[in-house]
């Protein structure tokens, strides 16, 4: 794992969710993007060399929508940058992870990532992460 | 805010827990560290510029482990590096943010600490660290 990539936190409204990071970080919000296979538009602000990732569900069934519901606005996952990710996938498979996708799959911020089940991880969702070269 | 310092995790056990993120990152932990004020034992993983602290309660009514109580194992707060914090509480305070402690505490890992309400920043517990100068 080379680094804390970013730190996803679900939020009911971008709108309101958005200037309140800003104005913590001391920092602008540098991106928007949508991701359509999560049902999350997501926004992305920096702090060193991690972004804080609020997510907003874009559908009442979403995966971030559900989340809230149980269990409130907050801390949803903690990704990790890694080099290889197929190797980190079958490393961690074999030291027992459970990995909620078989295949790497495509996330925002144009990486290929692979989630962990917090059951795997004393209740935290882990992504992996990889960037992915230009095509 | 300088970076995200460190990532709390509540877990019950540090012996099990411990085992579990040294493999998930690759890297061993490489402190450990009590900080009685907070009735907590604490171990620390390296991630890039970032520190997974794993967090476990030493008494049945601490702050930990009342909350593994109410909401599992799990991301307990995000910590972000300031270079003063004296003016980062006061900054913050003015922009409406409520925080925890009137005055900077002794954190772990030789830090002074302030932590934020969660409820001004979209459920997560936020912490505020400085690097106290050697004696």
């Amino acid at each position: 794992m080379l680094k804390v990539e970013h730190i996803g936190i679900a939020v009911r409204s971008l709108k309101q969710a958005v200037p309140v990071y800003e104005t913590l970080l001391g920092t602008n919000c540098y991106k928007t993007e949508l991701v359509a296979s999560e049902n999350v538009k997501t926004a992305f602000l920096r702090s060193g060399e991690t972004k804080i990732e609020l997510l907003e569900s874009t559908k009442e069934e979403g995966v971030i929508s559900r989340y809230i519901d149980k269990k409130g606005e907050g801390m949803h996952h903690i990704a990790f940058e890694v080099a290889d990710i197929l190797a980190e996938m079958e490393r961690l498979k074999q030291k027992g992870f459970h990995l909620l996708n078989e295949a790497p799959k495509q996330g925002a911020d144009n990486k290929l990532v692979c989630f962990i089940h917090p059951k795997s991880a004393n209740g935290v969702l882990i992504e992996l992460c990889q960037e992915q070269k230009e095509k």
